[in-house]
């Protein structure tokens, strides 16, 4: 039986991350990745998403919104996945920047109008704006927490897929 | 002891959608809606996104990617949420055509260039695209099909939140 002491900053293996950089640098293709989710109507306005072998990430709507509120719903779905796509910038780039996080929160709201949902409206049924709202602790000096909320600003997958306008695809089987 | 026989064509209830639509068209602000999300750093790539007083939705990364591998990641949950949102869609638009669905999966998959968010290039760090790939099993002629598919299209909030380029705005609490 064998005891490792690990002290890794922040629990975050920079090993792995520069493995994979290292891989991308020698072999550019690697950067590409493809990213899959399957859902399943329930009934109503429920469905289940399953992602590789992992748990359902189930979906309902409110109430007032027809469904029977039994899970969150796709719109905040969204905003969880900005906010957990923001914490790994956070943990990833802290952690490349020698800063030991010691709590990180973030808040994330975003307002909808909802008549296009509704067939009230042509036109914008998504989020009109989006906010995440960081409440970082951490030890280190207010230029390096500026520049690493620049940096995860900057570097966000999930953010810059909501920045930027994506080609969505939707064809029938 | 009473029974009640339902018989709500896809068990949705198009009443509450119909008295959201009424309280709309009387009072045009209650078509502004606020949505929110609290995501909390828990070590590692991990991170825990809570909506209203649901199970928390669990984030993590693959080994390959730093991570620990205990849940999907940020991208995929983007794709799942966009799944769920399709789905309310299609259960919404077929009620309200008189489309009884029997079954509906949808696929969904996106390409990353990884290098943006690795800090190996400038530019964009999320999805280049994103293909969603409706397999639905309905008693309808093709027409209100074809209908049905290009009404969901045209008013998913997560579909066009993210082929619309989206204000996010991410501030230091």
């Amino acid at each position: 039986m064998t005891t490792t002491l690990e002290t890794r900053l922040n629990e975050v293996d920079l090993g792995a991350v520069g493995g994979l950089v290292e891989g991308i640098t020698r072999e550019p293709a690697k950067a590409h990745t493809t990213w899959a989710a399957d859902v399943r109507w329930t009934g109503g306005f429920r469905s289940e998403a399953r992602v590789r072998d992992f748990a359902p990430i189930s979906s309902d709507e409110p109430a007032g919104l027809g469904g029977a509120d039994g899970a969150p719903n796709p719109v905040e779905q969204l905003l969880a996945a900005l906010g957990n796509c923001l914490a790994v910038g956070y943990a990833a780039n802290a952690t490349v920047a020698g800063i030991a996080i010691q709590e990180l929160n973030i808040r994330l709201d975003g307002d909808i109008d909802l008549r296009a949902f509704l067939g009230l409206a042509e036109g914008h049924a998504g989020f009109s704006a989006i906010r995440a709202v960081v409440d970082l602790v951490a030890d280190a000096d207010p230029a390096a927490i500026e520049a690493l909320h620049r940096r995860v600003a900057q570097s966000s997958p999930v953010g810059h897929t909501l920045t930027a306008p994506i080609a969505v695809s939707i064809t029938a089987a």
